[in-house]
């Protein structure tokens, strides 16, 4: 089996490590548009090859990994060079403007559209680790418009993986990804910032930050090449979250101003039960 | 040496179960308002023996370990019963005011100031666990007020449960820890908040949260108990944090909005050094 891998980071690298481990003949190529990316991920064994994309006409799957903004500039090139039984998936954060680029292409049937919800804060071919998708969920796109055949394909890959697979509509996908993923984002970005503003000339003053701040600020380190493509595309989705917190946050500090503190502790008691909610997840 | 805990909860009951470990010939009693805690802490081997305020006066340490309003209405009286040669130091979130509200205590010198950075987001005494304190950071404040013997006596403790020692005026903690500490704790409860509002009728979504996700919103699990005190106690600095991260993440909806995307991009960047100023904290 030819897997072309596009985009041999932190995502792509890590699928290149799990299918390696998980199908017996495989050969893994990695076509990355940055060189030293691609030579590093060779040198790790993440990939078996380097190629390009005219290559990929031989693949039998083709796995695009990079930024959501250039999936989209580059999807239609690809299902162009892919022969007729070749599944094509992406792995980005937003499936909206993606399913729309790929609506009316006359290989519609060979992609699927797939947002495995897995990651870390770092990013690059070194970032890549064994089992970054297991046990996580991998939510697929109006998954129909998927031939049947290369829909089993990849979820023979998915399985393989260990990933639990969710079925959803891509505008439905995007704007719930903005609450329980993009917002998470920014609120800890701007949580960095509004730190690092105050205590820049004091150093000193991160000795007493403990692990809820750095809990709470480690997507800050994201990636922003990643990030600021996937704000792009779920534009409308992303202000509506960030206007609901900005107003919850803009509530709370007015009641600690009246000092409705009855109300602050209310507020705080009503959100405790994220504590169920979040069972499972780590 | 007869070590009184004043709250058995996670914080004092994971301090009873380090000093018993660190010293040879201890006796941790404990005394707290809530008798089923004070039962359960027993229970756990947590105490030794429940206890009394007034019995305090055999005590050659008293650590208060109760939400910080709760500790400035008790600090007097606390003095009040304990022999001359005890020290007492208490472990809250906010200085300021407690350090005040000693200031003309004739036993002022017995107190110590002290903020060790350390806690999970779970509470009482079933949440106290071992080795809490070993690499964190514990600020003490005004500590040229407290008995030198005492002092020493303090470090004693710090030092065996292997805590890092700054020192800092009471001002300067209060407004610094807003920051670092008392404004992740607001981002990440109203972060709950603003996601269990738009999908409470879907819980099927949280399906789709991912790492990052439960990362930002851990300590959306914290105590109200604990923490409405320590925004009431640090009121003023903890509406300026709030303003600036207000600010902030207004400014960068307005970013979205205006599709000024390389500024989006510069923001995450610079803010992406958070990085090498985390280093060591987890």
């Amino acid at each position: 089996m030819n897997v072309f891998i596009i985009g041999v980071g932190l995502i792509g690298g890590s699928l290149a490590i799990d299918i390696k481990a998980a199908f017996d003949e495989v050969c893994i190529y990695g076509i990355d548009q940055n060189e030293q990316h691609l030579n590093k991920a060779l040198e790790l064994g993440v990939i078996d090859h380097k190629a390009s994309l005219k290559e990929s006409k031989n693949a039998d799957i083709v796995i695009i990994a990079i930024p959501v903004d250039a999936t989209v500039r580059l999807i239609s090139e690809v299902l162009d060079i892919v022969p007729d039984d070749c599944l094509v998936f992406d792995v980005g954060s937003t499936k909206q403007k993606l399913c729309e680029a790929v609506s009316t292409h006359s290989k519609r049937r060979n992609y699927l559209a797939a947002h495995p919800i897995a990651g870390t804060e770092f990013s690059g071919p070194e970032a890549a680790v064994a089992n970054l998708y297991r046990g996580k969920t991998n939510i697929i796109c109006e998954v129909e418009k998927t031939a049947f055949k290369l829909q089993e394909r990849g979820m023979e890959v998915f399985s393989r993986l260990g990933m639990r697979i969710r079925y959803m509509d891509a505008i439905s996908h995007d704007k719930h990804i903005a609450y329980v993923s993009h917002l998470s984002h920014i609120s800890s970005f701007m949580l960095g910032k509004t730190v690092i503003e105050k205590e820049k000339n004091e150093r000193d003053i991160f000795d007493m930050a403990g692990s809820g701040f750095a809990s709470t600020v480690r997507l800050a380190k994201s990636s922003p090449a990643m990030w600021t493509p996937i704000f792009m595309h779920n534009k409308e989705n992303v202000i509506e979250t960030l206007q609901e917190y900005i107003a919850n946050l803009t509530q709370f500090k007015e009641l600690i101003e009246k000092d409705n503190f009855k109300k602050v502790y209310k507020e705080m008691e009503n959100t405790n039960h994220i504590k169920s909610i979040l069972k499972g997840i780590s």
